[in-house]
């Protein structure tokens, strides 16, 4: 089997067999297929597609590249959550611990950020000390102890899909529907859950721009993981608009505490509420009306959030931070942008405030780069409100004043006022199962 | 510019500007474009295309790639002929002396074949002795002498495109038009004629399968070289079957020359003098009719041959051979294949018959391989001859007779016998100006 023969009949629009993605994938990762063979076929896929069966194919590749996680037996089924990455969104802080706290068991291995997307990982690590580089061994052991744990992937875990996606990146071959379905799925199915919810993002902020792409990629990845013998159900959620009011790391966390206290905006705790409960319906913990009401409940008396400090415990962080947010160590310097003109904010365009939230040092734009926790901003308005002018925007936090410019100049771009208000556009925008 | 931009641009299908494709070439010569970024490139090109206007300039970014030759007046306009590659095709053999003998400076860069097709720099070196590795001074003092010289192409030449031309050769993206017109015409442009005729083939045996595919092949060329500044003219010729009646090396020399003294095969002799004719029409010996009349003179009366002679010496070969074909070693086995039934040849498949030479050792299947300059094939019947069951069909030449068996196999699977006559195919199937 040659490579040369599977670039050219993906390129000529065929299927290729299990046998030949399977070949493609363990001989990529092995180094015995360059680099320029494998950017070939990627562009390849990108034009030609894939069925959902090579897709499938392509996933199961992936997972099989390195080390599989095996959890022994703690107790009942295992859930994991996934979003496929937008801005301000800090719903795994508040969805784990919702869900643990109600007896289901959360093992999550996340990632950091990249470019104007946030990490899980990054934005814990806004607690000074905690760790999320545990052997897996002690993973299990903090799991079976508080019922959760969020860690880092480990290196072995779909080292194929590390590779490839670095090489994706800079080749213009990442926004191709299999490739973002196989690399998100490789990577959750060496995961070793038995039920995934996906948050399918949709919108400025997110891979998929329309409604329709973001169908297909839930339907894909909700495929493939049933493929795979796993429990699956996806929401389709707005991601045009940064998510909650906050973008950076310790501003999020500090967000996402305030949501397990009652106390967050509207948009995070419904979406936070809806992702728990369908959890928690997969995990056979009741009826999706049930679970829901289960939900509201452990954020109304306590549990969830101290089932956070917990988990912050048992990773390393001081869990007095979870009671008290002025713990959190603030930026040097702020600065407020305020309206220029009244009337209603008809767009906050997510991928702007994200650009904006790098530019602050949030984010990374290299995966070399580290990344300030203070940094970040926090929205006063957004799509819907009215404003008069003068009035506060945003608030920008940073480590010195000379990285307020572009982030002015991006957030005043991406915010649109007029006279008239948008039409309102729901949150949850659809759902797969 | 950044090279993942001009990447995803391309495959949006948007046109890359002259500068986008230069800073491509240009980063990709010295290395700092890495592979794996110009194969996705490639991989977009061949989905996308590219408008005339981008394939001149990639055809003049790879021109400019390395040296260019600058020839000193030798009197009058240089001319110079290329083909697409075939199977058989020695007609610049024949047409190169032709035209010097009428007195225009022929002053040739030729390649080496490659897979089933072969160049005519390896068909020279069928004479012991004669050298293709001259310098550019003892080039120029050669045509100036004898009017006549064909000789390697300078490693020097356009390196752009023989670094792209390995990339595409294992990433599947060599057939793609505005790729192969660059390629071709990058080259012919480095080498400084003034007027260049194209034979452009049309069939099994070439990369345009289709009378379409060759004619949109045909045209972009004439196109680019003309944008240049160049005379162009094109020949739409037809490649099902083998041009001539042998395939391989020191075999199409001793053809070429039987047919500069007039015993040739129709279509090879038809072929040349139609080539000759364009090559003298364009530089300005007459028209298209009295140079065809001066063509098949040159042939009648000697002065092709002469000139060939002259050239053979000057490079360093026996001009005894010329007159004396059969000073020129033989293979040590020859086979026999007969027919296996009567009836009309329907087919001679010409990339079969240029596998099968490849088989015998007349060909590389990777440029470092050596070849045999004795090993090829004599057809004795070819596309709408009638034959009788045991009649020869061809005659197998190589070094040793385990060789045999492929060529055989490959020669019996390509020619199709039946009961009633193919259609005749005209050899010259269109012209473009």
């Amino acid at each position: 089997m040659r490579m040369y023969d599977i670039i050219k009949k993906k390129r000529d629009g065929y299927r290729l067999t299990d046998e030949e993605i399977r070949a493609f994938v363990t001989g990529y990762t092995a180094g015995e297929i360059p680099d320029y063979q494998a950017s070939a076929l990627c562009m390849a896929i990108w034009y030609s597609g894939m069925t959902a069966e090579e897709t499938t194919a392509l996933t199961l590749a992936i997972r099989d590249s390195g080390e599989t996680l095996c959890l022994p037996d703690l107790g009942g089924l295992r859930v994991d959550k996934h979003s496929t990455g937008g801005v301000g969104d800090k719903t795994s802080l508040v969805v784990a611990p919702i869900v643990a706290s109600l007896g289901v068991k959360v093992a999550k291995m996340s990632g950091r950020g990249l470019g104007h997307t946030g990490g899980t990982v990054d934005k814990l690590e806004s607690f000074t000390g905690l760790r999320t580089d545990f052997s897996p061994e002690e993973f299990v052991e903090m799991v079976r102890k508080t019922g959760l744990a969020i860690v880092g992937q480990s290196a072995d875990l779909a080292p194929a899909d590390k590779k490839l996606y670095a090489l994706r990146d800079v080749t213009a071959t990442v926004d191709s529907l299999p490739l973002i379905a196989s690399s998100i799925m490789g990577k959750k199915l060496a995961a070793d859950d038995d039920c995934i919810v996906l948050d399918v993002k949709c919108g400025s902020g997110s891979f998929m721009k329309t409604y329709e792409q973001s169908l297909e990629l839930a339907t894909l990845m909700v495929q493939i993981g049933r493929n795979a013998g796993k429990r699956m159900c996806a929401l389709l959620t707005d991601m045009d608009s940064p998510l909650g009011n906050t973008v950076g790391n310790s501003l999020e966390v500090i967000e996402a505490i305030d949501t397990l206290r009652g106390q967050g905006p509207g948009d995070l705790t419904e979406l936070s509420v809806a992702l728990a409960a369908e959890m928690l319906t997969l995990a056979e913990k009741g009826t999706r009306e049930e679970c829901e009401v289960r939900a509201r409940q452990a954020i109304r008396d306590g549990t969830a959030l101290a089932s956070l400090a917990r988990m912050v415990e048992a990773q390393g962080g001081n869990p007095a931070w979870v009671y008290d947010t002025s713990l959190f160590p603030r930026a040097a310097c702020c600065r407020e942008i305020t309206a220029p003109r009244g009337g209603y904010i008809r767009k906050t365009d997510a991928e702007q405030y994200g650009l904006a939230a790098l530019a602050l040092g949030a984010g990374r734009n290299t995966m070399q780069d580290t990344i300030d926790h203070t940094a970040g901003l926090v929205l006063h308005a957004k799509t819907g409100d009215r404003v008069e002018a003068g009035q506060p925007l945003a608030t920008l936090y940073a480590s010195d004043e000379t990285r307020f410019e572009t982030a002015t100049s991006l957030i005043l771009a991406a915010t649109h006022i007029a006279d008239t208000a948008p039409a309102p556009r729901p949150l949850i925008l659809g759902r797969v199962e």
